[in-house]
C-alpha cells in the first residue's frame, strides 16, 4: 500500500563525539521516507526553499520516493536545525532552529497523496496534522509522532489528532508528559482509553533501550540493536517509524493488524533505525539494502529469544 | 548447588510517591538471598547490630535461608540507609547512610559458606570482595556487583575483583564509567577483554528498561516486566541478581554455562525483580511463590517473541 508522509524536510548541522556535519539532508519526513521506501511507494509532502536542489531530490528519487508533493517555496529557505550531542549521545542540545519555509506551511496534498492507504504524520503542529488527516479519507492505517513542545502549547489539539489515527508513536518521556502518568505502561493505557472506538496502538520509543508496543491486547518490547559505535542518533526515531509503518504498508490491503504483524513491524523499524545511527544523517540508510535489513531483523530475533524450560524446583513447591 | 552471598544487611527508610516506610528490612544481601532462595540453599554472610532481631531473622528463615553466618556485633547498630525517590522513580536521593557495624566488617566465612559452589559478592568494598573470593576455593560460579563509589576510589582493586569472578553484574551507567566507554556494548566488551583466561559474562542492569547479557559469543537483551505501578525500586537490582545467580545454581553441578541457560537465568532474575518493586522492601518477595515466578517468566517470553516471516519485498530486490 502506498504511503504518504507529511513533515519536516530540513538541513541539519550536527556535532557528535565522532565528528560533525555543517549541512546535511535531514528532517523527519526525509528519515521516515528513506526507511519506508523499502516497502512501498512513499509520497513526501513538505516545503523546501531555494537552497534545496537536485542533489537532495536525487537522494530521495534514488530510493523511488515520489517527490512531486515537495513544495518549492520561491524565495524561501529550507528548515534548518543545528544540534550537538553529549559524550554518551543521550543528551542533545539544540543550538539553532530556523523555521524558514516551514513557518507558513499549509499542507495541500495532491490526489495521489490523498489516496495513499497508509499515512504518517511526522512531528508538526497538531492542527496541521489534523488538517492532513482530514484530507485523506481512504487511509487504512494512520500514525503520528509529536514532541514535548506541542504537549506544552497545543495539548487539546494533539489529543484530538491522536484520536484520529490508529497509532501514536512517541518517546517514553513525552508519553508520560502527555498523560501525566509516571509509568510507561499506565501512560500508554491512558492514551488507548481516550479512543472513542477502542483499538489502536501506542509505540513508545525508548531511545538506546529500544521500543515498546502497547495495544489493548498486550505488551511487546524489543531492544535497540546493539552497536559498538553510534555516530549520529539524529533521525533514529523517524527511521524507526518509517520501518514500522512501512512494514505494515507492505502487507496486502485489507490485512488485519494482528499482534504478529505489529511485532514484526517493530523489528523492521528497530533494524532500520540501527543502520540510521551508524553514520551522519541519511548517509547510511541511503545506501542500505533490503538484505542488510532482513539479516539484522533475524539477528534481533536471536538476541531476544529464550526458551522456558519447566523449572524443576530443586527446593520443591515453595 | 548451594549459594553463599556476602553483602549488606540493613534497615532502610524509604519514601516513594506511593508511601513511605521508616524502618524495613533491606540491604543487598537480604534482597539477593530472598530471590535466590527459590533455587537452592542460600548462606548469608554479613554483620548486624543489637537492633536486628528475631523478626528479621524469621523473614529469612521462613525462606529456608541459612542465617548462621550472619554475625551479630555486640553493642553495634545495623547498617541504615534512608532515601527518597522522585516522581517517576528513576531518580533517587540518598538522605542518610549510617554504616554502623558495616564500618569494621571483616568477612569470615564458616566452612559451609566457603564450600558453596556458587558465590555472590554483593556491592561492598572490592578488597573485601577479593578476601571472600580467596576463601572460597570450591566455587564453580562467582558473580559480583559494585557501585560508582568503588569505581571512583578503588578502581584498581575492583578490576582485580572482577577478573577473579565469572560474571560482573553492574548498572549500565556504572559499566560505562568503569571502562570510560560511552557505549554499553563496547563497555561490556572491554570488561570481557580484561579477563586473562577469556570467557565470562557481563550483565548490564538497565533499570526500568531491563537487562542485557554480554558474553564473548553474543548479546542478549530482556526488558523489565511491565508494571502499571512500581511502588519501591529499592533492591530491584539485587533481586535480579538473586534470581539470575539462583537459577544458575539450580542446575546440576558440572552443567555448562550455555547461552540458553544464561538467558533463562536472565528471565528468572527479571521476573523476581519485577515482584520486588511491587511493594516496599522485601514485603512482596517474602510472600512470593515459585508458581508466580514461572508464570511471569512465561509472560516475559510472550512479550518478547516475534516471528520472522520472509519479507517478500513488494518493491523487489532493493
Amino acid at each position: 500500500m502506498p504511503i504518504t508522509v507529511v513533515g519536516s524536510i530540513a538541513f541539519d548541522a550536527v556535532k557528535t563525539p565522532f565528528g560533525e556535519r555543517q549541512r546535511m539532508l535531514g528532517g523527519a519526513a526525509v528519515h521516515f521516507a528513506l526507511a519506508a521506501s523499502f516497502f512501498d511507494v512513499v509520497r513526501m509532502v513538505g516545503p523546501v526553499g531555494d537552497d534545496f536542489g537536485e542533489a537532495e531530490l536525487d537522494v530521495l528519487r534514488s530510493r523511488g520516493i515520489d517527490v512531486s508533493d515537495i513544495e518549492h517555496v520561491q524565495g524561501g529557505r529550507t528548515f534548518f536545525w543545528r544540534g550537538e550531542y553529549g559524550w554518551d549521545l543521550n543528551s542533545r542540545e539544540t543550538l539553532d532552529t530556523q523555521l524558514g519555509v516551514f513557518e507558513h506551511f499549509a499542507p495541500s496534498l495532491s490526489g495521489a497523496s490523498r489516496a495513499s492507504e497508509v499515512l504518517f504524520l511526522a512531528n508538526i503542529q497538531p492542527d496541521l496534522q489534523r488538517a492532513v488527516r482530514a484530507q485523506c479519507q481512504d487511509t487504512r492505517f494512520a500514525a503520528l509522532d509529536s514532541m514535548n513542545l506541542w504537549i506544552d502549547i497545543a495539548r487539546d489539539s494533539l489529543v484530538d489528532a491522536i484520536n484520529e489515527v490508529d497509532c501514536l508513536i512517541l518517546n517514553d518521556a513525552e508519553l508520560r508528559q502527555l498523560t501525566d502518568k509516571p509509568n510507561l505502561l499506565s501512560a500508554a493505557q491512558e492514551v488507548l482509553s481516550w479512543r472513542p472506538a477502542g483499538g489502536g496502538c501506542v509505540v513508545a520509543k525508548l531511545g538506546a533501550y529500544g521500543a515498546a508496543l502497547i495495544t489493548p491486547d498486550g505488551y511487546f518490547s524489543i531492544p535497540a540493536f546493539p552497536l559498538e559505535t553510534v555516530v549520529d542518533p539524529t533521525g533514529a526515531g523517524d527511521s524507526f517509524a518509517g520501518g514500522f509503518v512501512g512494514y505494515i504498508a507492505s502487507q496486502p490491503p485489507g490485512s488485519r493488524l494482528t499482534a504478529a504483524l505489529l511485532r514484526r513491524a517493530m523489528a523492521y523499524g528497530t533494524a532500520i533505525a540501527s543502520f540510521n545511527v551508524e553514520a551522519f544523517g541519511t548517509e547510511r540508510v541511503a545506501r542500505l539494502t533490503l538484505a542488510e535489513i532482513t539479516a539484522r531483523v533475524a539477528e534481533l530475533r536471536r538476541m531476544t529469544s529464550f526458551s522456558v524450560e519447566r523449572f524443576r524446583g530443586v527446593r520443591g513447591g515453595r
